[in-house]
């Protein structure tokens, strides 16, 4: 019962992509992860969502062991093994196949910013990655996603943008919890439909301002935040 | 309880917008206001709309003061108060994120009125506004965002163009009561929406003719309207 | 009571336009003529679909004259009474602004046969009216827009092709009873989404060859057709 | 009683069509077959889905006669038949008119693979077939339907890509069972919307790589599949 916690979380998480619209099929996962014990609760591969049980979550150590649970768990795990190790200030994971975010993923574009609805949850472009080499591919797969996400951050902190297009695949989406990883996932994909919008009306749309991002971004985070009510 | 009748219709108001579907999160927030008083009833901060109560709603006056309720009012309440200090003749405004209107607000480019749809609501293109200055911006920047407004509106009638489209941010709408004023932004968004496809479509699309733009917004609006029942 | 079955059928027409999400707000109709009593059944102008009756329709003569009912009529009255007087054979008429369908009266092209589902329904191309003159939009508009329709059908057979889409506003659609016309109405809002996708993807997309036109209309309708059950 | 099995299997496959939103009126059919017997079940022509009954499928042999049911089969049925003659490793075919996918049927272009949601489910571009001849149309319309597939697939493995688009017509997609043939029109018509959205974004998007194309397939499909559960 010492997971209980976390494999509770990862089970609310879970359903709320289908809720928000984010899943079609069995694409997509949420895990939650506790740092103090190197470990995280994660899906199970392939299990629909309209059956999947709490108890049905599997629990992976930082090395890749399972240390709860008799399902084997979402093929994507080793990506989000990877991205635990490096991004030690995220506490929650989510991959979905959310149409209008894979639309820029596939055609290879990171997504700009163009408004102020993306700016409130991102704070600058969310980055694409590079695509991985036939090695890469070939070998183990799932932990080079993880890898060519990191290199994409060298640059970049995680905690300013928080999700990130794995090239002709899809989005990965993080934060501090499950219910707040799903939103910005969920909030991703509007971001990304209304970039489709406007690039279609206006094919050379500019990012905002550096001002505007600022005001934004930094009025819904951090120590200035005034948005939301007072905690 | 002096307040009671707009904060009811306030919270009314707001409750619409889910409704409508013009709302993802807590993007977006209705106000009604009572001029005699000089004060606005407006949506709190980033609460969401499945536990909003009427009881949250936030009493404003027109400098800004809170004169009823315990929450934080909406972080756009300047813009608010902005306009009800420009536009007289408006009784209640919306502000959303709906995803059409904001194509159109991050492409820079004024809605056209390119059919009957529109001019059943609008008296022409609803236009956007220009940049802010991170002058604008950087300081007291949801008031500012109400200047831009105003500005945009020296040469036009609010009372005949109930809607404007803050550039690279949304719409505003606005109306007479707050159940017309969602319903106009409804219809902004329909509009929007339309738009664009005649735009992929035919990407030189003109606007309507003065002559049909005059029979279908006059047969709706004003002294010689018959559209409707007999009031 | 007289007039008690085509009241009935109209009442029970418009129920279907919500049902099948061809209207937004109150944009749109359906009426049902008996034409040996040269009479017809029609929406009343502006009433909201949540909270129409049967006994809210209103039965007007080809000469336009209110013969049943207490409401106004549709403002589109006169469009679809000279629809009547002109296409003897139609006993339904609906008309929406479905947003597809409106995309392409709003860029002045007709909804070109691009394959069969639309070949299912209309024997070719749906046609666009000429734009009005301001001398029409000016005097006796409604009556007006449906000369322009049959102006435009002087070489075809409303029979054949069931619909049409007038010039910046939104299709009209025809059958032999409400159910049908409303159906038809809904296969123009599907062919012109298709359509509308189709051309995004090859804006050189050809109409579909003259056998494959005659294959897909001919096994629905006429003397042949083997679709469906045998009557 | 002897034909109970497909025809269950048959009618609760047709049921899924308006589940997963696939079908609009009565555009679209599942057939499942029992290859031992030469038999297979389809849906009736022009059954409405909300009045359909287990007792209306229609059971046809391999050589187009009715063995069970008293209903009209499919319009579509000889297509079905052709395809399972060619095609004996598949067991259910599903016909719809879902509108992305025509859109890329109309357009006369296959479906690039153009991310991995596409590879889990087809292991390469779905194939569009070539312009019918007017004789072709002409004639035996149904059956040279199939043919025109069965031709398109000389050179592809319909057990690898498990879907085509018939020119200007509509997606049928199969599966070893109703319900993954359905999962797979499905999933056919997620990735066209996504393609459809990346080609709006990128018209120059490149497929992906044959490293990711393979290990995307092939970890879902094949004897070294680590997708989901071990069964």
């Amino acid at each position: 019962m010492v997971y209980r916690d976390i494999k509770a979380e990862c089970y609310q998480g879970n359903l709320l992509l289908p809720a928000y619209k984010l899943i079609d099929l069995t694409f997509g996962n949420v895990s939650v992860a506790d740092h103090d014990r190197a470990v995280f609760a994660i899906k199970p591969s392939g299990v629909d969502y309209t059956s999947l049980m709490e108890s049905d979550i599997v629990v992976v150590d930082f090395e890749g062991q399972i240390v709860d649970g008799t399902l084997r768990p979402s093929s994507d795990t080793s990506t989000h093994r990877r991205l635990y190790q490096a991004f030690t200030g995220v506490r929650s994971i989510v991959h979905t196949h959310s149409r209008n975010a894979v639309a820029f993923a596939q055609a290879g574009t990171g997504l700009p910013c163009l408004g102020t609805t993306h700016a409130d949850y991102f704070y600058g472009e969310v980055p694409v990655t590079r695509s991985m080499t036939p090695e890469e591919t070939g070998s183990d797969y799932e932990w080079e996603t993880g890898n060519v996400i990191v290199e994409r951050f060298q640059q970049l902190d995680p905690m300013q943008i928080c999700a990130v297009l794995v090239r002709n695949h899809g989005p990965f989406v993080w934060g501090p919890n499950a219910a707040k990883a799903v939103e910005n996932a969920y909030a991703l994909e509007i971001a990304a439909e209304m970039a489709l919008k406007t690039l279609q009306l206006n094919p050379h749309a500019q990012s905002i301002s550096q001002a505007l991002l600022d005001k934004h971004f930094l009025r819904k985070h951090g120590s200035d935040a005034y948005y939301g009510q007072a905690r």
